[in-house]
């Protein structure tokens, strides 16, 4: 049976195949049974049910393979710390808040110190892009000698960015360098970010050096938007609030957008978008404004007006952009490319910066 | 190098394990890089660059094993079918879209459905609760009998549902029918769904049946609310929108909550909770609303109102309810398990379905 704690972590068999590698038997450690007992029982209290419910369960996270060390607890299981004569082994739960936080308690160990003491850390670079095709990133880089000298590079696209990753041995510096400026002189616009931070942070961050409030206007995305901008901690500061406008109704009464407009030119179009940033704007009371209006799928689409096209429309001070964006993909991929895109419109607007080198 | 084609594919790194594992040699497929030179042609157009920046990339994913067979592109990327003599290795891309997309092409290869034939399926069932710790129903599926008779279960809590999912091998069907109806009998108040369906789908089924429309206020959670309802196909029938009132003054304007209600309770609050349900559904004109306000974190907390507090209220015709919540977890995760909360609430309270058995 796979089972984790309160929020997944790793399965029982991973306990099981440790102890197997390691040619161990598993055990009861009766001090980590006695502190999972402890949360699980006010659990059971809280849940109103017996604890005698949990009793076997919380053994059987209890188990340990002999020797291993417990790293804390995520939810209800042990992360684990595995010292044999010829290898350190460490298990983690699967969830990155988790994994993270565990992760930190293995660091502390003297084990893993010895470890990392041994091995020499390469550094990293990253670069990251919007609007360009990952073929056209692995063309300049391999151009520019990808992989010479141990460099190692890995390219991947995720809705509509492309994010290039260099791991730098020692000795590859100078291959690093090349690669870097080679992408740098060749994708200038394209090129947004130099860390892993994610663009609705650079929105943020942009809005709150110039005072300006952000304000949000979603049909197709349904809030998607709002959500990626308010995920980033302190967005309350320069994040107005928007409107989920999916009812021409709540496009109407609640943006201001004339009926007249969706009228004549339908809900998805350059006008409709521009009308809802204005009224996202006006009503919200903000500086800056971006909306988005498309047709998702599976339905709704006509050979005019087909699945995957969205209007966005953003407005600023310093002016305002519309774009008009034809997107492959399923309803989900549409609805998260949507976002992304209305995201970079706006970074793009904020920062004016066509040539940014970070 | 690692790089996949426009959308992330497996890694070229797939192709050449599969390769060295079956001993052959990699050579490019001649049909196989018109195919994509044809695609990546196109590209080169639209972002007016020179084809020749991609002809290497082109050539480096038109490389295969010997024998092996392209299977349709992912982008710029061929998913890859090779047999030897004992085995039939199948690469797919790995966003799920494509894979299932280029897995439906390798399912029409008679290689595939020679291995197929011979194979027995075994069948599937799941059980999906929520607001129970995992332990609770490790501890009904362990006093069940677990995994006897070939059965295998797997338990996964994610965001506050707990999901087991049960593969039945031939022989088994006696055990998986005792573990149901155990975990019917233990848990008949937690568990809502015996399939893949989300918690949004049931809500906007329940709400279509009744003839209601469907409306959010959200503070903490920033448009997870409606993100998660508008990603069902269909639900512009039933969501008429929301309001993502993360600034007081949205609160106060764009969903009539009176200023004395934040004033005296705060905006952290059961009252605020409720104005700003009653204010939605007046506001948007539904007959159904929910409400989120909450301390995401990592900042705004204080010993009253700590991080992980999020109070909730949901209105519709057949009544209210309001809860208030302490949850654990980063800012991610509060505001996860906050909206997710908000949809099992609206669903509760419109199935009342309390001894739900489907």
């Amino acid at each position: 049976m796979t089972s984790g704690g309160l929020g997944p972590t790793h399965d029982d068999r991973t306990i099981e195949l440790l102890a197997r590698a390691a040619g161990r038997e598993l055990a009861v450690d009766p001090e980590l049974e006695r502190e999972i007992e402890t949360v699980v029982r006010g659990l059971a209290e809280r849940f109103r049910r017996p604890y005698s419910e949990f009793e076997s369960g919380v053994r059987k996270q209890a188990t340990l393979p002999e020797g291993g060390v417990s790293l804390g607890l995520a939810g209800t299981a042990p992360g684990i710390l595995l010292q044999t004569d010829g290898a350190l082994a460490i298990a983690l739960p699967g969830p990155p808040g988790e994994l993270q936080r565990i992760w930190r308690n293995a660091l502390e160990r003297p084990e893993l110190e010895a470890v990392l003491a041994r091995a020499k850390n390469p550094s990293n670079r990253i670069l990251r892009f919007f609007g360009l095709p990952e073929s056209a990133v692995a063309g300049v880089v391999a151009e520019a000698g990808g992989e010479a000298e141990g460099l190692e590079v890995t390219i991947c696209a995720h809705d509509l960015e492309v994010q290039v990753d260099l791991v730098i041995p020692a000795g590859a510096e100078v291959q690093a360098q090349r690669l870097t400026d080679a992408l740098r002189a060749e994708h200038p616009r394209a090129l947004f970010a130099e860390d892993e931070q994610p663009v609705e942070a650079l929105v943020l961050e942009t809005a709150r050096t110039r005072g300006w409030w952000i304000a949000t206007a979603e049909s197709c995305t349904g809030g998607l938007v709002s959500a990626r901008l308010t995920n980033v901690p302190g967005s309350s500061e320069v994040f107005r609030g928007g409107v989920v406008a999916y009812d021409d109704e709540v496009k109407v009464e609640a943006l201001g957008v004339p009926r007249a407009v969706i009228e004549r030119h339908g809900t998805v179009s350059a006008e409709t978008a521009e009308a809802m940033a204005l009224g996202a704007g006006e009503q919200l009371r903000a500086e800056i404004a971006v909306s988005v209006t498309g047709v998702a799928g599976p339905g709704g689409g006509t050979p005019e007006k087909p699945v995957g096209l969205v209007y966005l429309h953003a407005v600023t001070p310093a002016g305002s952009h519309a774009m008009e964006l034809h997107l492959p993909g399923n309803r989900d991929a549409v609805r998260r490319r949507a976002a992304v895109s209305a995201l970079h419109l706006l970074r793009r607007l904020l920062t004016h910066n066509e040539h940014r080198h970070v």
